[in-house]
């Protein structure tokens, strides 16, 4: 198998988007999305639209070959592992073919993307298989810039971090670190809003849901929202240093 | 004065250039560096050249008025003060101008960077000055689609730091998170290299130096570097997860 895909053209290249605005992809991402064969785009099961094949529509400079492949919206690693070996497996056909192709992820690919999953399984089923990865530009630095919230000067520390229901190691972060980002927020809002509050520093979060995209929300107040109303795309910085809000 | 800089057109983009490809830069940051009227570029005294201003020419579609700041290369925040204040104001008399114009910066405007005390300096100055804030690809993103080593998944934990004299907040940090990035290692890297070692971590880690530009290094053998080899532009991933390497 080596020889056959060492000699081959195919080539795969996984590509960040950015956070929504087709605007924060970068040059190269434009470029090699307009030169692959195949766009291969996740779209999450039950999704009526993929925001990732708008914002790739948005830059291609003549229309081409876009294909969807559903994965489901879960933890459930051992549910998701038989769609990224069926993902895997419909890519490195294309590949085979010699074809080169692109997988596109919302932000940067190598921070919580369902690429990085993709990524393995492929390495793991078709170890020969030749990869680029093109970073993009992720919410966290969308998030920062959009309010104008530094990440880290001088010797500061960043943790970024999952809201899970461990509320210990975020407090651990929360007193440690100068600046934390809480990612995966969901339903978990009002533990963070109260442990937040707790700490003192309540005043020091603010919260940008769907940076980047036409929903685009920054919440200062987070007692002003209720748990059922944060969508998956949310994250809060909190940052030590005064927000001057 | 809040009446003339709220009626004037003039405006301050602080834009991220990505970690030194030219193609790396976002669409949204080649469009405004071509429209602004004036385009500031950092430049470390006693360098040859800036390395934002080549990456700013290579992308503009025709020449325009680049004017270089220096700002020393120290850590003495007082020594540094002087600087940011006389930058903020030649920008500042550009913007009243009715002029917009960029101040650029390598990687990410929020990520250990000279813009943030730019910023800082200049709404504190002059508060009525519009800003906006363009993201850029880190450093971090862009080493890590390099090596196309994962940052995070599912539920882990990433901490960003840089090394100084204090081990002890480092060692904490690679205990307890996932994936550590270590910035500005200088000449501590054979401190670092302990470390490493002594938590077994060595074979988990990969220093990337000068990303994104014609010097760019991947060392996968820490050992095999001496502390004064390494730039300013070097970091180190260290991921909990074997790298395969």
């Amino acid at each position: 198998m080596s020889t056959i895909y060492n000699e081959i053209r195919g080539r795969l290249y996984g590509i960040g988007l950015g956070p929504g605005d087709p605007e924060l992809l970068t040059l190269k991402a434009k470029e090699i999305l307009n030169k692959v064969d195949t766009i291969f785009v996740p779209i999450s099961s039950g999704a009526k639209s993929s925001s990732a094949r708008f914002i790739v529509e948005a830059v291609l400079d003549k229309p081409k070959e876009i294909v969807e492949l559903t994965f489901p919206m879960t933890r459930d690693k051992d549910h998701l592992l038989s769609y990224w070996e069926s993902a895997a497996k419909e890519i490195a056909k294309e590949i085979g073919k010699g074809k080169e192709v692109a997988f596109v992820t919302i932000g940067d690919p190598f921070i919580y993307s369902t690429y990085i999953y993709l990524l393995k399984t492929l390495k793991k089923c078709f170890p020969y298989i030749k990869s680029q990865t093109i970073p993009g530009i992720s919410s966290i630095n969308a998030a920062s810039a959009k309010v104008e919230v530094p990440l880290v000067e001088g010797d500061e520390k960043l943790a970024i971090l999952p809201v899970n229901d461990n509320l210990e190691g975020l407090r651990e972060a929360l007193e440690g670190f100068d600046t934390v980002i809480l990612m995966k927020i969901g339903t978990k809002l009002s533990k963070v809003t109260k442990l937040l509050e707790e700490l003192n520093l309540l005043k020091n979060s603010v919260l940008v849901s769907q940076v980047g995209c036409s929903k685009e929300k920054i919440i200062k107040d987070l007692h002003s929202l209720k748990d059922d109303q944060l969508g998956y795309f949310s994250i809060i910085i909190v940052r030590k240093e005064a927000l001057g809000k």
